[in-house]
């Protein structure tokens, strides 16, 4: 497989996204390939009908592998439609959550257990890694303050999940990160969104510089 | 686990439905313990919005792998919602498909692996296995016959396979019957449908005669 691929990790509040908004027009500009950003459903019909499912709050009933089993039939579609294509005509590829996420959320999080969630996903992925994984740590408090601020509404399960629960996912994130070392690198997400964005870049441009001017 | 679950398994045109229809007002007559009969999605709300993505005539592009992840998580939720609450109220389940259809039709019919898609479907199941499964068995060429005398119109994708998808399914089938010779119990199911029917039902009460009449 060619093409590089670089995935976004961290516990909601993280401010992931704020940071990748900022972070790819200054990547794009010194990247030697061109570089897609991309996240689940990944605008695919599929994928988004089953995004659909999840989310419907009206689905109280959903059993968590039910959940966890639907995330990892979206993420096929997504790495079938949009991110195998891209890393195989060689571009960069920065994906806002993968499969640590399913992880940290349906593993331990929702307490199914890392190892059945993780062989579950292979069977989605096919082995599919990403070759560099940005994880952006923050405590879960104010992790879970960001969010409370941020937003007006809230309207999908995920948002009435109690601090506990963010605490697993952040324990498990954590817990990845040292099993990962190579693959996994940590930034500190308490820190202003400029210092967080220029953190991320100097990882990925240390670890991949060839791909950058 | 309480209660008997006994599924039903066979290639299109094996004429499972039929023998079941049949088959449950019979047993329902001599059975011990309330008896009911299900099929995925199973009539629950997820399970049915997930089967509406997998047969949409429009979802050309959905690979292999997400429909197969999808069957199963359509499948974890009828487990939760209806087979599991229904075996520990210890009830007779009969159940038309379960994971031997995807071992057949994903995993030999769209060559994804038998291997594979039984490892995903453990996560989906979490072992729960039936007592006792009916293979209805049948020359795909019959089979085929069958579906097209039967069916005025071929309006989801599973129809527009061929013959070879077929015998491959066939074939997988033959392996498990091979396999687990004490659960699986072959029926010739060439034969006229109430001779099918009475082999089924001295199948179940020879297997399981404690919970009938």
């Amino acid at each position: 497989m060619a093409g590089l691929l670089i995935t976004f990790e961290g516990p909601d509040g993280a401010g992931k996204t704020s940071a990748l908004t900022e972070l790819v027009p200054r990547l794009r500009q010194i990247a030697r390939q061109p570089l897609i950003v991309t996240r689940e459903p990944g605008g695919n019909p599929i994928s988004e009908a089953i995004r659909r499912i999840i989310l419907d709050p009206a689905n109280t009933a959903m059993d968590k592998r039910t959940e966890a089993l639907l995330y990892a039939a979206a993420r096929r579609q997504h790495i079938i439609e949009k991110i195998r294509p891209a890393l195989a005509a060689d571009k960069i590829v920065l994906c806002d959550r993968f499969v640590d996420s399913s992880l940290a959320y349906q593993g331990a999080g929702r307490e199914i257990g890392v190892t059945a969630v993780a062989q579950m996903n292979e069977f989605a992925t096919e082995s599919l890694t990403p070759d560099l994984t940005l994880y952006l740590d923050v405590p879960s408090e104010l992790g879970l303050q960001r969010i409370a601020a941020h937003r007006q509404s809230q309207n999908d399960r995920l948002d009435q999940e109690a601090l506990s629960f963010h605490q697993k996912v952040r324990g498990e994130y954590l817990t990845l990160a040292k099993q990962y070392p190579q693959r996994i690198k940590t930034v500190d997400a308490t820190q202003p969104l400029e210092q967080v964005i220029t953190a991320c870049q100097a990882l990925i441009t240390a670890t991949y510089g060839e791909w950058f001017d």
